[in-house]
């Protein structure tokens, strides 16, 4: 059966509510034609009335409250855009529960509640499109679903966060600090206020987390990813790495399916100045997808902004909006509802990895046998060794790299290094290499 | 209505076609997973005998004529992988014809035939999936047909022939002449014993015919778009543009809809070292979408082989066989038909750009004034110039960087400069840039 039009309610008008309105309005002729069908904002919601007023609209389509939305029959669709893990939570769980399929870019909400939408999305047959909730208008959620599909996915590398990849490459490219390197992004309105989400790992962590979910199959918990945040970095490891070893420093967020064992982590990690992600600098954002019959794929865009993630969010409309048209209410795409188990994911500890170390020491003879005798003791072997000359404070910076050892054993060794006060003056830096 | 298993024929039992079946057979619960119901090759039709009894099914399942796929009416998606334009044509259309979906890898098909095939298709509410035609198991099709739907693409900028970029990067890495590249890829499987498909842009531009009508939803015939190949590229233009100007070659095929006004051209191009398809190296693929709303989008991957390609054809087929068991056959997701309306290029006569050229002069007063001049004459404005000292054949290389300059008129003037027999030894090379 064939509708000449999909009613749409939209519930959130913040700067990417805005913007999914005015370009469905804007594209209109563009949407029908890939649609077949007129898509139609019937309802809007916001609770600040004056951003209700800003959209175009019959004083009827709007509302304060979100509940309208919801029990309006005539709306199909609903685009949750409100934030957060509160009111959004009972919005999508709402919305489906009346029936309704979802759209939302909502990445902390589909990470914490991964389990609980998608069974009641697949009980009651209704699609959730999410496209824009990692690397907003960057397909990588259909490229995972539907473009690799029947692939196993064997690892997924990804920079998702843009504001500490601006970081660490403006820091790599321009020689600041990190500080300094935060506040040009600051500037650009590439961070927040508190940049502890982007800075600390939390968001990368979210974003990784449904990655992983549709790669696995299983909901893989955000809580149950290891992370580690970027403040740690200074420029002289950047430089030391580039000059020495020919490495960028990246913040990654790493899955990886070795033979059922699963890895994930989110951390600044060292790359070659030829791998596929080196290239990705500033705010943009990118993922490497290894699948085994595809072999390796890579997707890079801007992974943020209004613009961006307006059309991560339409793009899921339109395929809500053509199926809905062509077919009805059934049988939209839904990720599969995740089968309860628990995943193992392997302890950081057992995680096996090359390191980068930098310690600051006093220049005299026996520390080198001493960090290099302790590491030996944990069972970690030293690939690569150099120094720097003393500074005007006494202290130098021994530099090294690692063969691959556990993470467990590599820490072992570095507490019991750090712990000698009179021969190490700072805590000592480790950075993991990714091959 | 969910049905127990969806039935398919292959048609074309080469490389690819053996390796959709085995790898439909090795990812079975994978791909039950993925479409709630099991994909089962009810039917393989190969001419070759001994194919047909290397895959292990029953006898009443092979056949060696087509037409047994095509009748059968338990079969419900056909698979074409017979390539070429001839038989292969008649497997599509009869397929559709007689109500099945159809999934394809095949470029040259599609590109010729694309009005008609989109056509019956829509007529008959039958999908086609052609993911591995372009770029293999690198899903620019969904990329660009799903998950940048609702965006205008303003252009592609694609590295579509893995052979032709293979032999470009090896004589820039490795400073070799053209025939020593190709030997080498050739070595490599990567090249057919005539490699002029590849190296002449065929290939490309029916690829870049594919994805062009794709963005423009109307057919973009491959014979309109302006080609060129590799052949007149030595490595001295590769060694002198990446030393003065920091530029990279690389075989593009580029589509842009300057509001409305349509560009399509394959050829050899001059990029900058840190555009996001420098990176892009050997055999591998990639394309750089620039979509109004979701910005840059670049994917890249393994553009050819068995493996990849089978994947390709392997994400169609779950997507349709998904959609059959969740909602039986209406509705699968089928490009829009073309409008008929031919569309108009832009002649590549009026196509702008910057160049690089060389000339292969006598090294003696008045050249470069002849030369500047006759560049001047047609409005051609000269950006850099410098020469290479006197070989020993008494020929100097002069070479030049232009502004943007329309096409045809830079032909004028290069013409105009190459008939002076006295004063110009080769043929002028003259390669695009694009920013």
């Amino acid at each position: 059966m064939k509708r000449d039009s999909v009613k749409i309610g939209v519930i959130g008008l913040g700067t990417v509510g805005g913007g999914v309105v005015s370009a469905l309005r804007r594209n209109r002729a563009e949407v029908r034609a890939r649609c077949g069908v007129d898509v139609e904002v019937s309802r809007v919601a916001d609770l600040d009335r004056s951003r209700l007023q800003g959209i175009r609209l019959p004083d009827r389509s709007l509302t304060q409250d979100y509940k309208d939305v919801l029990n309006d029959p005539d709306v199909r669709v609903v685009v949750e855009l409100v934030g957060g893990t509160g009111v959004a939570r009972k919005v999508v769980l709402g919305a489906l529960g009346a029936g309704k399929h979802v759209v939302t870019a909502n990445k902390a909400l589909l990470a914490s509640s991964w389990a609980e939408i998608f069974a009641l999305a697949h009980k009651n047959g209704r699609g959730v499109g999410f496209e824009a909730s990692v690397m907003a208008g960057v397909p990588i959620i259909h490229t995972l679903e539907v473009g690799l599909a029947g692939n196993k996915i064997r690892s997924i590398h990804g920079i998702l966060n843009g504001t500490s990849n601006f970081v660490l490459t403006r820091m790599d490219n321009r020689g600041v600090e990190m500080d300094r390197a935060i506040e040009e992004a600051r500037k650009r309105g590439l961070c927040e206020a508190d940049h502890s989400l982007d800075t600390e790992g939390h968001d990368a962590q979210q974003k990784l987390s449904i990655l992983a979910s549709i790669a696995l199959g299983k909901w893989l918990p955000p809580d149950d990813i290891a992370r580690e945040g970027i403040g740690h970095v200074e420029k002289q490891d950047l430089s030391e790495a580039r000059e020495q070893y020919g490495y960028a420093l990246r913040p990654l967020a790493i899955y990886k399916n070795i033979g059922g064992r699963i890895e994930a982590r989110v951390h600044p990690t060292f790359i070659a100045l030829d791998h596929p992600l080196a290239g990705i600098e500033n705010e943009f954002n990118a993922a490497l997808i290894q699948a085994d019959t595809a072999g390796p794929v890579t997707i890079a865009g801007k992974g943020a902004g209004e613009k961006p993630a307006a059309s991560g969010v339409i793009s899921d409309i339109i395929s809500l909006a053509r199926a809905i048209s062509e077919r009805g209410d059934q049988g939209i795409v839904v990720p599969r509802p995740p089968d309860g188990r628990r995943i193992r994911i392997t302890p950081l500890a057992e995680v096996e990895s090359k390191y980068y170390l930098r310690f600051s020491v006093v220049d005299r003879p026996g520390v080198l046998s001493f960090i290099s005798g302790a590491l030996g003791k944990h069972g970690v072997s030293i690939a690569t060794c150099h120094q720097r000359g003393r500074s005007e404070s006494g202290t130098v910076s021994i530099f090294m790299t690692t063969h691959h050892a556990r993470d467990g054993a590599l820490r072992k060794a570095l507490a019991a290094i750090d712990r000698r006060a009179a021969i190490v003056k700072r805590s000592t830096v480790a950075i993991r290499i990714e091959e």
